[in-house]
Parts: C-alpha cells; sequence; structure tokens
C-alpha cells in the first residue's frame, strides 16, 4: 500500500502516523519527494483499512498495490479451478450450457423444460424456487416445494441442478441441490456469504447491479475465507443509463475475470437484456470471449407460448443456440 | 397499468392476452387506436408481474399508473407518520439528531462520545457492533458486546440507541435496541426485511448505493405488509462516477419522499461525503430542504483526533453543526 | 403519443390542455377510466416537447408510443443501410476491418502501420489529427500535418481514411477524408451535427460516454434531417461503475440497433476497455453478435513496443486478432 | 506523479522506461520495495499523458499527486475569484439570484417576467434564445431574435444577461450579453472552449450530465489557458438511475469546489430536477450550504399557468423561494 502525504503535513503528524502505521506490524518506507512524502507500506495490508487512512487530513491518497482478494486471486492460484457440479465440470477449459425456466411451476413444466434441453445439449438444469421479488406482493416462487420438483426432474433426466438461496436457514432445503445460487441483491450479503463459505457446495455468485469486479472478488473472497473453494463467478448485466435493455450485459467481464482470478466465470444473457431476441447474439458473443458457461432462460408454457416474446426462450430456439454457441465454441478452443 | 400493444398485433393474439389478463381477475379496457391499441387495466395490478406482460412480442410498452407501493404511499394515508424510538419522536414536524462513533470501540469510548452529543442536543446515539465490510479481513465490530457497551451507554444518558443489523438471527440481540438500522447493501435482502415486518421495532432502512427511490419505497413496503409500520427512510449516498466524495448524497429525495410517502425522511451526510469538512454544508443543507433527521458519525479516538480529519467529527465539531442546524430549522419550520 | 391524466384533475383543466393539443394539430382520443383518465394523442407527434406535458401538475405520465426518430428507424426504412466509404462497403453483411494509431505522428509511422493493418485484412486506416483532450496542456494532434500524413498514407496504399473532426470551420481540410469521425464527446454537438447533415461525407457517429441508444439514434437523425444520410454509428464503451476498464463495452447495443435501424454498427474495442489484452476478446466477441465492423488501435511506436502495452495493439497482435474475427464472421455470416 | 512498476519488471524494462520519462523533462526519484518498484516523477507532469503510461504492461498503477488543473485551482490562487457581470457582483460572498423564462419567447413575455423577478430581488435575467435540444424536429428557439429581446427586457429593466451559446461562430451576436452560458452537452466541446477563452466575457460553464468535477474544472481550465479568467461553474443534476427527477441535483458539489477552486459556484435547481416543487426546497439547501447564487425558471405564459406545473415557477412562487433564501443566506453568512 502506498500512502501519500501533503506538503503541509507537519513533521510530527507525519511521527505519529507511521508510529500508528508500525503499531498495525506494516514497515514503512519513506521516500521524500520535493512537493510531497510517500510511504511504502510494506506487510499484510489487507487488513489496513484504507478507508480510515485516506480520510485523514494530512493524506492526500492512498494506493493499493496488492489487490485486497487473496484466495480467488490469479496471482495466488495460477492454474484454472474447475468447478465440479455433480459430475458436470465447469472452468478450466470445461464448458457448460444451464438452461431451464425462471421459475419452477410444475412438475409437468419442469420435467418437460429439463428433457428439451438435455437433449439441446445443457448440461445443468435451472429454475427459481425462492424468487427474490421487489415487490412483496410478487409472487415469490414455489419455496421448498419448487426444489422438489427440480429434484424429480434431476431424478428423471440425471440432471445436475442449480437454484438460488435468499437465506442461510434454509440450508437444509439444499442438501440435494448441486449449485447454490447467489442472486445479485445478495451479492453483498456478507453473513449469507460466511454461512456458504462453511459448507462444501458448489456456489454460483451472481455479480450486483452496481457492483465492480472487485467488489465481486471480494465476496468470493468471503466464501473462499470460510474454507468453501469451490465458486463460479456469473455475469449477468449491469445497471447502466441504458432503458431498451433492462440491464447492460458487461462481457469485458469474462477474459478480466480470467487474468484476476483462477474461478470460472459464466454469463447470463436473459437477464442481462431482459429481451429474448438478444439471448443468441449475446450467448454467441459470450462464447466467443472465452465464458465457461452461459445460463439461458427456457420455458414451455403458454402466456409466454402465446407470443413468442418474453426474456425466456422457447426449446426450440434454445436449441439453435446452443447449435451456434457450439460452433463458436470450436474456434475459440482451438 | 396501461398496456400498449403493437400495430402488427393480430386479433388472435390480443383475444389471448387480454383472456389472460381477464383470468388474473382485471377488468380490461380496451381503446383501438389507428396506430395501436391501448389496454387499460383496472382492479389490483399490484400483483400482475410488469416485466412479465412487457416482455410480449405483441406489446410495445406497459406503464404502471398506481404505484406498486400502497401503505408506505401518501396517497392512502395523508398524514405524516411520526416514529417513536424510545420517547423521541421523528416525523411530522419532529426534528432529531442522531449521533455517535462509526464502530463502537470500547465503554469509555462510547460513553464519553454519548455525553458530548447529548450536550449538544443529539436525541439519539449511534454506533456500529455489527459492521458490513466489503473484505472479509476488515474488522468486523464487537458484534454482541458491541450492543452490550450501547447499552452501558444508553443507561448512563438516557439516549436511546440506534445500530444495525446484518442478519434476522441476531434479532434476540437486539431486544433493548431502540431503532435497527437496515444498511445499504441490505435494502434489498427481502429475507431480513420480512423478519423486520414481524416485530414492533422502529426500523431505520436505508438506501442502497444503486437503489431508485421507487425500490426504497418497495422495501420499506416489504416491512410494512408483514405488519410493521414503524419505518423511518434515510438517505446516504448513492453511487455516481464523482470520485472526489465517496457517494452522491441525494438531497432531493427529502421534498420527492415527503410527498411520496408519510413516513418520516432522515439524512447521513457522514457517509455519503466520506469527508468530514463537507458534514456541517451537507447537514445544513439537509435541514434546509426539510429532513426529519440528520445522522452523523463523530469519534473522540487518538487517531482521528490526531489528524482532525476522517469521516467523523470531533465533539466540539459537532457542537457547531448542531448549531446551525437548529439556526436553520428555525427558518424552515416557520 | 399517450398521455394520462391524474385522477383530480378538474374537467376545466382536461378542457383547456386537450384544447391546446388540439391547436397543436393533433387528434386527441380521449379514455375515462374510474381512476384516470387517458388521452391517445395521434398525429405528428414529433414535434410535441413530451417534457412540456408531462412537467404538468395535472399529467401523472406522458409516453412515447412511436418513436422520435424517423429517417434513422427500420420502421420506415427496413433494408439495411450500405454505406460506401471511398470504394469500401459497411453494413447490410459487408463488414470491415479499421485500423491504425491513436495518433498520428510521422509519415514514417503512420504509412508503415497502414501496410502492415493493410496486409492483415483492414479495408480502413485510422488516424488521430485533431485529438480532443480533458486538458489544455494536452497534447491536441498534429491537426492539419496530421491530416497530410493520412492522406500520403491512402495514396501510397490505397485504403480509404478515416478521422476525427471537432470544429465544422475544419471542414475545407477534410475534403479528402473518407470517413468523417464524430467524438463520443461530440455526440450531443447538435451544431456540429446540423453542418455534417449539409455535406455529403460518410459521418461515423460514436455514442457519448453516458448517453443511451435512442440518444445516439437521434443525434444520427439529426445528420440525416439535414440530407445526408451516410451515418455508421459506432459503440465504443459507456461509463459504468466498473474501474478496471476505462469504459464498459456495451455490444448489446449491436442486435439491438440492428432491430431499431437500418444505418450499420461497428464496434471500437480499443477505447472501450483502454486494455490492449482485452481487444482481441471483445473483437471476436463483437464479431459474434453481428458488428458489421471493427475498429482497432495499432501502434508500430518504441514506447509502446518496449513494454508490448497499451490500449494498442502491435501489427503482429493485430494479424492474429483480424484472423480471428473472419473465423467468427463465418459462423455468424452462415 | 507516482508510477507503481509491477514485480515482474525486468531491470531493462525499467532502465527503458526511465529513460524516456527523463528524455520528457522529469526528475525521477526511484524507491525500489520488496514487491514493487515506485518512481516519483518530479516537474511539470501536467503535459504526462497518463493513461498512456498506465497501459504500459510494466506498469502497475499511475497516480496524479497534484491536480492537472492550475489556473483554476485554489492552490495557487487561495482568495476567491469575484465575477463582475455588467455591475452585478458573483463570488467572494457576493450571491446572486438568477430568474427567467427556460426560452424567450416574445417582447412581451421577457419584459413581463423580467419586472416581476427583479422586483423579487433577482439580479441577472437568464433566458434562453438558441436551444439544445435532443430531437432536431424540436423548437430551437427564437436565435438571434431572443437574444434581441433580451436586450430591450435589459434595456428595460437594467437587469444584465445570461443566455446560452452552441457555437463560436454566433459569438458576435454575444457583443451584448453579459455573461455567456455554456450548456451541459457543450461542457467538453473543446473547441468553443478555446474561442471562449480568447474573449474577455464572464462565462458561465454548466457540468455535464455524466462528469465529474475534475472534468469541469479541466473544462474550466481550456478557458482559462486562453486567457480568460472570468469563469463561473454551475452544477445542474447529474444524469444517476434515479427517474423521479430528471436529473439528481449533486450539493455537495458546492463546498467541494469552494475547497478546489476560487471561482464562483451556482446552482439551478430547475433543470436538476424538472419539478417546480422541488425547487424552492432544492433552492435553500443550496444557500444552505454555500451557493455563490441559484439560478431559476420563472414563467408567465398560459400553458404553464393553467396547470401551474412545470419545471418552471410563475413570478409569486419564484418571489417566496426568493424571501426564504435570503433568510438562510443570513444564517450562512453570520
Amino acid at each position: 500500500m502506498i500512502t501519500v502525504l501533503k506538503r503541509n503535513a507537519t513533521a510530527e503528524q507525519k511521527e505519529h502516523l507511521i508510529g500508528w502505521l508500525k503499531a498495525q506490524g506494516l514497515d514503512v518506507h519513506i521516500s521524500e519527494g520535493h512537493e510531497y512524502t510517500v510511504l511504502g507500506l510494506i506487510g499484510d495490508t489487507s487488513r489496513i483499512d484504507m478507508d480510515l487512512i485516506a480520510s485523514l487530513d494530512i493524506v492526500e491518497s492512498v494506493k493499493r498495490v496488492t489487490e485486497p482478494y487473496k484466495q480467488c486471486s490469479r496471482k495466488f492460484h495460477p492454474e484454472d479451478t474447475v468447478v465440479d457440479v455433480g459430475g458436470v465440470k465447469i472452468g478450466g477449459g470445461n464448458f457448460a450450457m444451464i438452461a431451464g425456466p425462471c421459475s419452477v411451476e410444475s412438475r409437468e413444466q419442469i420435467v418437460e423444460v429439463a428433457k428439451c434441453v438435455k437433449k439441446s445439449g445443457a448440461k445443468l438444469l435451472r429454475g427459481g424456487a425462492f424468487k427474490p421479488r421487489t415487490s412483496p406482493y410478487d409472487f415469490q416462487g414455489l419455496k421448498a416445494d419448487g426444489i422438489e420438483l427440480l429434484l424429480e426432474a434431476k431424478a428423471e433426466t440425471g440432471m445436475p441442478i442449480v437454484t438460488e438461496i435468499m437465506n442461510a436457514n434454509h440450508l437444509p432445503l439444499f442438501e440435494d441441490v448441486d449449485l447454490i445460487q447467489v442472486g445479485a441483491r445478495n451479492m453483498q450479503n456478507f453473513e449469507l456469504l460466511k454461512e456458504l463459505g462453511k459448507t462444501d457446495k458448489p456456489i454460483l455468485l451472481k455479480r450486483g447491479l452496481a457492483n465492480t469486479l472487485k467488489e465481486l472478488l471480494m465476496s468470493a473472497e468471503y466464501i473462499m475465507a470460510g474454507g468453501n473453494s469451490r465458486v463460479i463467478l456469473c455475469e449477468r448485466g449491469i445497471r447502466t443509463f441504458e432503458t431498451y435493455t433492462r440491464n447492460t450485459l458487461d462481457l469485458s467481464a469474462v477474459p478480466l475475470l480470467h487474468e484476476l482470478t483462477h474461478l470460472p466465470v459464466i454469463i447470463d444473457p436473459s437477464h442481462a437484456t431482459g429481451i429474448s431476441r438478444l439471448v443468441e447474439p449475446m450467448a454467441m458473443a459470450a462464447a466467443a470471449c472465452g465464458a465457461d458457461g452461459i445460463m439461458i432462460e427456457v420455458h414451455n408454457d403458454p402466456i409466454h407460448a402465446l407470443c413468442d416474446g418474453a426474456q425466456s426462450l422457447t426449446p426450440e430456439q434454445f436449441d439453435a443456440v446452443a447449435r451456434k454457441v457450439a460452433d463458436i465454441r470450436e474456434i475459440v478452443s482451438k
């Protein structure tokens, strides 16, 4: 960590600060310039409160040189992490299509969709049981019953399942869930992350709507610091001023996260855009820039089918996307 | 709710959609134009999934006419709500200064700060016991011990206390806390909001870093839908592209929320700006535009005191702010 | 345009407003509901000031049903526009790689880069002569001399050239420039757009850093309303909270703009990310989602070459990108 | 400027970079740490392209210690600048209300409004003659005729006038305008700023919709670098995710700009919020946090008057605001 002191800092103030920093267990390397004094802080700075130091009146600025995350950092773990999700490998060259309905609605629905997407090459089945909704009056999902239905679809098709958790107290219900999703709104629900860190379940951590990649990695670090290193990251669109799409898919996150971390990175084009017509081109782009997986909403229910709209694809549309993605993957993995 | 159908929607598609809407219990008022068809939906549309309808291919756009929140809406409850926090009234013309340290650190610290800010006119004591931190390696607060120390300061000074909750399982620890704070990162932790809705405790709900006022009100609605109507809203800065300040304080939220809702609205200039020198002018501005309270960080510890910096004020600085705020309040409440 | 009136609007107020709207030449279709009155406005609403109406106290909300742009709209011009830039076709299935240095620095530099990128398949040569810089003290480009050098490179290689204009008074200098670029910061410099609308030059219009696609299309409309329909749109990254990348590349803009408009859409991954290592994956993703062209910075100067960094690619790196993009294009255009 | 080099930079790479930096006229102070090398760059770094250095592969990060602006910086000019606008002083304790209609529409309108607002204490008359509009089909203002009408109102009332320029070629029309406004969309129209720097006219520079305060100051620096130091800054709302208000008024800009620069700072609550009901509380807040002036839209035309809405105030409403602002000013200037 580098701390630049203001020109007008007195010798006494500097001494006090340097004394305090040393008391925190750091070596302090002092470099006096004409216009400013630079302190190089050596040691375990990850536990130092950068905001506190930055806010001191004699401090011009503070800059971390080493990132505050360690366990998820590529620097300390150069090889790709491969996460095994119920027998399906993700990361390190292993690519997986994940598909299924937004919400689990009935046994018939989920089993039917599961069979369709499996035939098209999907390796994991997704489906919402606990649904985070902005309004308390909106449908909150089938909850425990939804998980039961997912497990029936898994039994019938052999596909591992992924579904979202909103409350650590629900963990017993997720015992047979293969991949537990943390939604965008809970990315910084640190209490939930800590509890998931104590499990040995693969976790799918979605980026928050207005969060940076560094914050995403710090949230992954919360899970890993607890002892669970089976984390998959998911970019699902961030909030911008654009209004035609629900969110803006940040695809540069894929190659950038691959540089910063060894964890697998998947893309959710359905939630990112909110428009079914954009799912195919965005899935192709995600494959082209190296995503380790793509998660797509697929439905088979009449209200959607009627109008062929919504952010969900029909099974036929999904089949077409899966084929084009496979073509792109071939070029990328050459 | 108004739904505009695209020009190219077929009669059959329209009929299907209208049939489905009626099946949801709505009256549908149809108005055929040259270029488009407008459906006016009458009835309880708060339970209708607007996104689903908007995403249908034959739908050009959907617009809510009535807001999806009800219990917190000024329309259904024209008079100001006054929340009683351990004998201190907030809202409806009752103004309160809230002050205290960022984190509770020791008995000596919290009692000393409490006495100082009380003398300067603060009515509530704030202090962090459970601290949400971006990094798992940062100090997470004294937790249960911190609450104990706050209660000792309360015993000694008679000031009601406010502190943040991060996990509904901790509720038993908050039994004697007068005002329970939900932090910005948990504003859409719906499971936590639901649990708080089952208590009869006053709740201080902070706006999320990238959330709209409508989303803030929907989160208040979560608490109120559970039966707890003692909610105080808090604007504490939103994320923008500005980098000199930590966040951007959105003061227009004060008069706007006063129009939209009957709940009290307070301002936190310390977290919003992250710069102690800006706390005084922003506190004065908050008072000038009608805030029902202002929450300010005040410290008395040496590392801050040394450099007279940080986002926290010294007790002397707080005293000056409190006096200027009182002067502004006099003009505003004329 | 649909206008929803508030419940408490009096009959007299409604009459006045409806009278005023009719005086603007519109037909007004009135639909009275229990809770609100809906006015459907038929006619040429593109000249109506939506903000003015929305701001009236009796108006709940206003919604455009038809977009305010016409000439660039796909609705009124279903076939793709193909823009011919000095013999190179862009749009309607015609794809072009555009490459060259950030700034033109010398004859040797620009001719050398031009030859290299031409060999790798680039069809247009880019190079900055007039440089928009945030600071008045930064290098502002070689200006007229830079254009001269571009023309020499064009003479030597036969490649059409693209360079940025910042001032309509400079137009005489651009007489032999094949494609005139409007930079992000000038996207809403309406006076400049109007002047470019009077020329018959192809225009490359870059999206502003915090502008929506609708605003981009309205700026294209400014040029087209003047009589010049040879407009190419360019997404070059928007401002978000992410700090690892300079901007966030919004690739969903490609398929979305292709829906909304008939104009060609190209992508600039160099400026969007500011990181050379991300140019290849983002260029591949741009090709995968259907971009009509990709514009990439390529350098051959020692300070860059030394460290193999910067947002610019070396000619060798560009060659590799061009080949991968061509592979992706093959799949996309199947 | 401080440059941190990556651990893996070779001695040869470091030497090359240091050699290049010295060739730019800088002293380089090298500080070798265990984990990184820090280069302190001494000399005139304002002309160094920070982005270029940051983008080099061996560079971990670059940080400016001194701000890139000089002439507008408080550091180099500690006393407040007072700008004299046709006899009205702004800044350094001199406060001015500025009022007038959004657009100049007729002689009768502008003279009538001018008389009203003068009576209420406004010192400058504002009015739009050249109007920047997102759509080419929207009303673009009365242009030269609008300026003529403003001059007539000035002749009749003695009030200095302020109006917006969009094109440096129009400067001859602005000869008798007292304060020339640069709108938010032209804040980075550097060619316009340069031309205004060559005049001796007071300039009102509005902050762009998504620009930082540093960028605003860099744009002021463009004008001042040309020789014109009579610049007044204006915060008029920035783009955020909030949708109830048109923009979000960033009032912390007032005390922050007062720290960073010696130039006066005024607030435009009308454009910032777009809602007339919010103008009074936001004007009061602006006065409370120390603004040097407030610019408010006032109308007297029937379509607004009918519904008592819009972002403009009636003369009566303005009168009430002006009185409350004066009361607040009394406390602030104590």
